[in-house]
């Protein structure tokens, strides 16, 4: 008999796949590069040389034995002892290879993150706006993920509403900053009370809560903004890292947990990692993109377009009167829709073949997502674009 | 709080990888090139020069955002419609895309089957020898595997204890043929009867009974041996396969599940695998290793080797006097120990730096595994180890 539970959930089609689908779609009739598509949140420059020159180095030179053979199951030693030197230079905290477990991208670090610490039946509290994956996420391994809703004001966190949600059964909190959607970066004051709040609660209720930190996102931050290394402010934190976005490599399925090394036990942590792995599959992403990855720790890809469409796309909201806060980083911005209901904006929008992701999935009614990782020519003419939508469907505003 | 099971499963470490432990430390006393090493299944042989050549054609001209880009959860398309037409082509069955999933390696496709099938609970039947890895592989999914022991005689099934075995909660059978670690093919009449019990046994219940085929072993069938395609055998056949043992890439963790069309529900379980991954944290195997392996095929490394390596060491068995069903592939071969227990034998071995891994753990005790993914040379060099470990400690014989 084949498992109900996954033919269920084929039925709940995600928002985002069929907007990216009806883009596709429409791009075939009229041309893609008429359809302002900003439904998906794919890199939209390339890989850095470097990258590119090491992998063909390595496949050129090296003994293809060592190369494409079998990584040990916790990652490659020199790999993770590699991302423990940048990260204890970068950010102060003593990583060694002992505290990093290479993963298969975030999805992949998230999945070892949610076993480490709970067992079927516990919570896991994260933040809305939130990218709607961490259901299925949370949900399939038995543990429940719960939603503290949004504080619209500035998208930090609801402090309010946490305190009254978070219980015994909480063994972790999912914080993603920068954020995906909100396009937010926590302030440290927020990361500072988030970590005062759960040494409070870890103490009221006799066990540890772990921050779990999805991080996909750290090395796309905007001028003047600071991003906090939350690991930094809390000792039990599982960093959750994915080089998707800041290599520009997201279908190399390459990233990795870091575990504090100020977590009592660190290092059984990371082995037991390994043990996760046995249950799900996973057996470390691939020897050759570890090997290359770990050569260009220092690079990035150029990243700076993304803080140019923001700019363009949030002066451009301001001036049609939209209600906005200005994202820090990341490739997305969250506006408040111009009516009640954010799916029938985003559904008129479509007829400006304006692709827009109403932010109900992400635990924002009324608001809406654009993931801006596509040319700054195509933002520039999609704004002509979102300004006729405005002026003709909402003209008395 | 950290999760108990994990950290209990730490104490358990696998025989083998102690032995290979020992056998590096050795190597770095002697030279590894003195230590017999038939600890690990590691391909000895490189990648054809083929994948090399297309991985650096599509790095050197290839869009990185495209070549780098996000797969499909199911699997870059074109991809899976190449690899439907490899196996309709070869094996006669009308696969198309469809049927494909691309999994992260064997580990990555079981994953998949045993969740597309099993519920917590349920029972999944393998048959000994067996690949120790099965065991966290199946369990920690919350189903029960259960081992059908051995037919000694020459390691097809033990149809016998299998019919006693079977009952209402066997949801699957997971075979592996060619075996590891036996080596053995199942011949045409084995999996034609095990075809005919589980129909039987499936209507019985009234319930279909699958069976998972794990099939990295392949490609490497020695001569005069013939290895019938089991789905061809049996409608509901879920085919995982890896790549990396008949192209030497281990470490690149590619493979996929096939579903035979036959299945009532062929694509829907396809689809499924797709919402399976959202729990494990899979999201695809690489994309780049993805359109490579595409593109080779109808390649494979220089598996002559293995055959070559097998003949040099069953000839030399038989010649002192062991008991051995000659392997029909793979690069495993299975002896019974010369004393009743295979871990004081192979214990005793290590004095002659030869590492034999006993078979208590692959559900055989009282014989050894010899993985001979090794140089031929040093094949050579332990057979005259081997000679003096026997003639030594087993004199009278």
């Amino acid at each position: 008999m084949i498992v109900q539970k996954y033919k269920d959930m084929l039925s709940g089609k995600s928002v985002i796949r069929q907007l990216s689908e009806f883009a596709t779609a429409r791009g075939a009739e009229i041309g893609y590069e008429n359809v302002f598509d900003y439904s998906l949140g794919n890199p939209s420059v390339p890989v850095p040389q470097e990258f590119t020159d090491v992998m063909i180095d390595m496949l050129q030179n090296k003994n293809p034995m060592e190369l494409h053979g079998y990584s040990p199951s916790l990652g490659i030693t020199s790999v993770r002892a590699a991302i423990a030197d940048s990260l204890k230079e970068r950010f102060g905290i003593p990583y060694t290879a002992d505290h990093i477990f290479m993963a298969s991208g975030a999805a992949g670090a998230l999945a070892h993150a949610f076993r480490l610490v709970t067992e079927p039946g516990d919570e896991i509290l994260t933040f809305a706006p939130f990218f709607p994956e961490y259901n299925p996420y949370v949900n399939l391994t038995g543990a429940v993920l719960k939603i503290v809703p949004p504080n619209t004001a500035d998208f930090q966190i609801n402090f309010e509403a946490f305190e009254e949600m978070v219980n015994e059964k909480t063994m972790a909190v999912l914080i993603n900053t920068p954020n995906n959607p909100s396009g937010i970066v926590y302030s440290t004051e927020t990361i500072q009370k988030l970590a005062e709040v759960l040494t409070r609660k870890s103490e009221e209720y006799g066990h540890d809560i772990f921050v779990i930190s999805d991080e996909p996102y750290r090395e796309i931050v905007f001028e003047g903004v600071e991003a906090p290394c939350v690991s930094a402010f809390y000792d039990n934190t599982i960093m959750c890292y994915s080089f998707s976005k800041s290599l520009s490599l997201p279908g190399e399925r390459i990233g990795y947990v870091a575990i504090n090394p100020a977590c009592k036990e660190a290092e059984t942590m990371v082995v037991m990692c390994g043990q996760i792995s046995r249950g799900t599959g996973h057996n470390c992403p691939p020897s050759i993109i570890q090997l290359a990855v770990s050569k260009v720790l220092d690079k990035t890809a150029d990243l700076s377009v993304y803080e140019t469409n923001m700019n363009l796309i949030y002066n451009e909201l301001m001036d049609l009167g939209f209600t906005c806060v200005k994202p820090g980083g990341t490739f997305y911005i969250f506006p408040k829709a111009l009516e009640e209901d954010a799916k029938v904006f985003c559904q008129k929008a479509l007829k400006y073949d304006l692709i827009l992701v109403p932010a109900d999935s992400f635990g924002c009614p009324g608001y809406f997502r654009m993931a801006y990782c596509i040319d700054t020519e195509k933002v520039k003419r999609s704004l002509v674009a979102l300004r006729k939508f405005v002026e003709t469907e909402y003209p008395n505003r």
